[in-house]
């Protein structure tokens, strides 16, 4: 089912549970799918950063696609990573997720490499030449080559499988820019942004919605924060905005990304186990006392199910965390 | 004249007019200073970066300051930059600018050598202790050691005497994080912006205004748009914001900062002359090219007085910009 | 046939040659390997960078290995490249690199994510403590995660399975360093450079060698300037490290890496067609033109093979790259 | 007395000596520049990074560089740098100092704002054209704008009042090339290097010498590095250069440069005082346990007069290091 539906409002990067042999928790995953389905999330967003995609094996990206369309079943579109390492290995990803009805897929520029700009607008042209699925310029310029505006421009023109971006640069003067030389020459072109610190800004200012980590963990509220927008209710999508920002820092703050996000679905009372790259016994303490913080401020939140794991008082847990911060280089 | 009046709205960073022979047009600066406040700007910012306080000497500082505190005649506040290469000299700056009646000072982190946030914080508090006027700090990382938000935030805690922040960082999530974690304390504290493109989605969140440069160049737009969101008309506010885009883009893109800027002043009518870094020929090529750009822009806005200067249709101008900027490294 | 021999002197990494079908040139990958063990290189480390590891697949890696020591049959010790998205993976690859016969594998920090110095340690602790075969520490922080130099000792004092680094970092201050703090405590500690701007530095200095792109393109200089050092010979070495220069930053300037160094290779008399991340047409221009001056370089150099593809003067090439270098953004 | 002179060997950039009050120490200034002549070193460079240049008044740094030449008297030659806000107090202080029979004057990149490299080409071939002495660049890009090689190249084949390059970056591939395509055209131009770390290899390799702030600190081993090396005794010259690490990283790791130099000055039985930017307590406690292993370090050198101050074993400072750092953020 490809979809001629604008990409827009709030997708879901979701995490991926493993069993602790690092195979997938399918079934896990299933139950998850249901849930932020059911909690309202526009749509889902697999193997996007916080599914850490660049950490498991091309056939497993495939499976956590294949699980999800399936206990999907249409009910929400579905935005697929394919930012592969190659682009035969992008091509045979796309046509596998627009077999499964995906609505677009996210390409990121390459990675490692460092790759000038005439060759990323030359690699998305091909891609967007050949793709039989729509495609989301997925821009996270720390972690891989940025996509340039002049870029993003001339695709947007020229690329009608290219429908949009997803912006994780932190830039607003940047998606300002996107905003005012793109949107307003095509206004179809989806502007996502991909940081959940001014997904409100966002969109206030025009954007279209975003892919936004922290609604895999508290869905309830980012979509609060959506709906109120879109109802009109300024003051109320601020007050959530406002009320995110330490839940999003407290979970940035817990080991290495995307630990802290898997710990907030876990408090919502999944099995999605530990990620691929181990934490040292060091980390692991810190962690735990970021853990409890994060219960705490789930259980505010009015999430019941991290109660019983909000054990100590922030004072507390915050004393723990200097002490254990100390010792970390 | 030592106000206690809150810092916020539009404060205007202004460039500083010279002679061919390196010597501070003052005539002009009067000026220049009176047409600023006639048009309504809430109130003067010299010796930022706009006023490229780095590459005037400390005499130059304190007579600019001098000279426009003398025109203004506290009709609006005046925030003075200090940011003086020693702690002896920022005093003795902050003297002055105390005994001119100015508003407060802004200081930036130390710039050239990297500086500890042990150190930063000690430096601002060793300057609290003493100053004889209120301090906003000026944080641009561009150019100058971070001021990192943790000690912001405890620097915001514990000295009265610094009031605010100026955020050039161009960063919006952190301007939402220092909203949340200073403002939410110190309500008093001020958190204006440095970064154009971005003025209306902080307002939106709750900052205090900004210290905008384009308000240097078309104070009656970015009043406008300020009046705008004040009266609650956000449409107007918005399209004022995104108007602004192309001539802010324009003026950053005429050679080395703030020559697009000190242009665009030129274009209303002064003459500032030319700022104390040379530009190469070619760079001046090129530079005369965005002259022509800036000028149609700046007609468009209605200013007529730049109308004569617009000479070439802006798509010959682009085209003309893209056969100059072949030839630049 | 796990051999206890110290890794020092030249390990070439080299290209993998492609069918323009992307598949891999078997035939082709065994005549370049040959070739290289004939010119004398000291070892051969597949999988590198200039291997382009990152895009291709899994499967491609292990196969490359395979090829390369089933045409090697031990005559030439190889280090293994074994950077996989996450620790099942490397140890598999280690496990196939070790029953291959290979001396060693090296492994880079991980990439695209930011992760931390624990966690890096953490990670090479992990893999020490179970790999079946010798694990050499690739920094290249230009690429992925910096392994710090507190980190590199800490490993080296205590996990005999690593047995070296190779620092491609260009960072020379570190590389002395690490003489100094690691190589001193545990002489055994094999230090390459992955550098070859600085090869003769390091030798002098005490470091065991280096993983050289060029040696792949021009073994017979590479290898020189090494004979030549352990002869004595230093003001040779010399001659030849400076000679390399050009060489080096020719090949770096064409293209994206490492296309310019794959291109000296089929100046030498292969075909390993284009790798995975294609060119735009306007850098094919470009590569054209470098193509020519690399030609003249090799055919300087001795190398008769390339002498036909040496067309023009070096005057008119270089006018010609400044005119097309225009045109690029 | 303007020598034509290559400019070549060790240079020593001074810390300046300060009373509590701020004022420059004139009379420990005397003592100091008089030591380091008698210690046996090739010039005196005063106003560079080590001297704070950036922190200090136009006056002061005029009265350093006054100080120094009345005391020195012409025995060795002074570079002085001259990295001033602006080119017409550059001209300023280049004719004072010429005045003052100075070799040469060195001159930074631009500060604070990014500049293009064609504003910098520029800004030099000004400098160059109208100074009345010999000119330096000093490539610095941690603090200042980078020059670039092809601006150095075509400054060195265009400006014979711009002598020679002290290279700051760290960059040892660039500084292989500089001595490439730079000295190779023109011998006399002066490659020098300002990283401590890799002196050694740098004269290896035909580079001049260098800038040196360890040379103010030990002048008896870098001379004995210098001359060793001379005279073709690379093993002593490599002893001395690999003994010298440990020194630089413990004087880089206290406090905020150059606070740690400054220490070591102190140790060598000088009254410098503190710079003019304040330590935090915190940071104090730290700087302590450093001296005492900076002590250490000296005496284990020969210094005798720093042996009272290394009270400590080396293990317990190392503790006492962990522990405090711990507490540093």
């Amino acid at each position: 089912m490809i979809s001629p539906t604008k990409i827009q409002g709030i997708f879901t990067p979701n995490v991926v549970p493993f069993y602790d042999d690092h195979r997938i928790n399918e079934g896990e995953l299933r139950r998850y799918t249901n849930w932020l389905i059911e909690k309202g999330v526009t749509g889902l967003y697999p193997n996007g950063s916080t599914g850490e995609f660049i950490r498991i094996s091309f056939e497993q990206r495939i499976r956590v696609v294949e699980i999800m369309a399936d206990e999907a079943r249409g009910r929400v579109p579905i935005l697929a990573g394919a930012a592969e390492p190659n682009i035969d290995m992008v091509f045979q990803a796309c046509k596998r997720y627009a077999d499964l009805g995906c609505r677009a897929v996210s390409v990121t520029g390459p990675y490692y490499f460092k790759v000038s700009q005439h060759s990323i607008e030359h690699y998305f042209r091909e891609l967007a030449a050949k793709s039989p699925i729509d495609i989301l310029l997925y821009n996270i310029p720390q972690f891989s080559n940025e996509i340039s505006l002049d870029v993003v421009k001339r695709l947007a023109m020229d690329c009608p499988r290219i429908v949009g971006i997803k912006d994780s640069s932190r830039d607003m003067p940047r998606f300002m820019d996107t905003l005012n030389e793109v949107k307003t020459q095509r206004p179809d072109f989806s502007c996502m942004i991909g940081c959940e610190e001014i997904l409100l800004p966002v969109l206030l200012m025009g954007g279209d919605g975003g892919t936004i980590a922290c609604s895999g963990v508290a869905p309830e509220a980012v979509m609060r924060l959506y709906n109120s927008f879109l109802s009109g209710d300024i003051a109320e999508a601020k007050r959530v905005q406002f009320k995110l920002l330490e839940l999003i820092k407290t979970m940035f703050a817990a080991g290495n990304f995307p630990e802290g996000f898997r710990e907030g679905v876990n408090l919502r009372g999944f099995h999605t186990g530990r990620g691929p790259q181990p934490m040292s016994p060091h980390e692991m303490e810190h962690f735990n006392a970021i853990r409890s913080k994060l219960a705490c401020l789930l259980k505010e939140c009015g999430f019941a199910e991290a109660a019983d794991s909000c054990q100590t008082s922030s004072a507390k847990v915050d004393s723990m965390l200097e002490r254990i911060r100390k010792r970390l280089p």
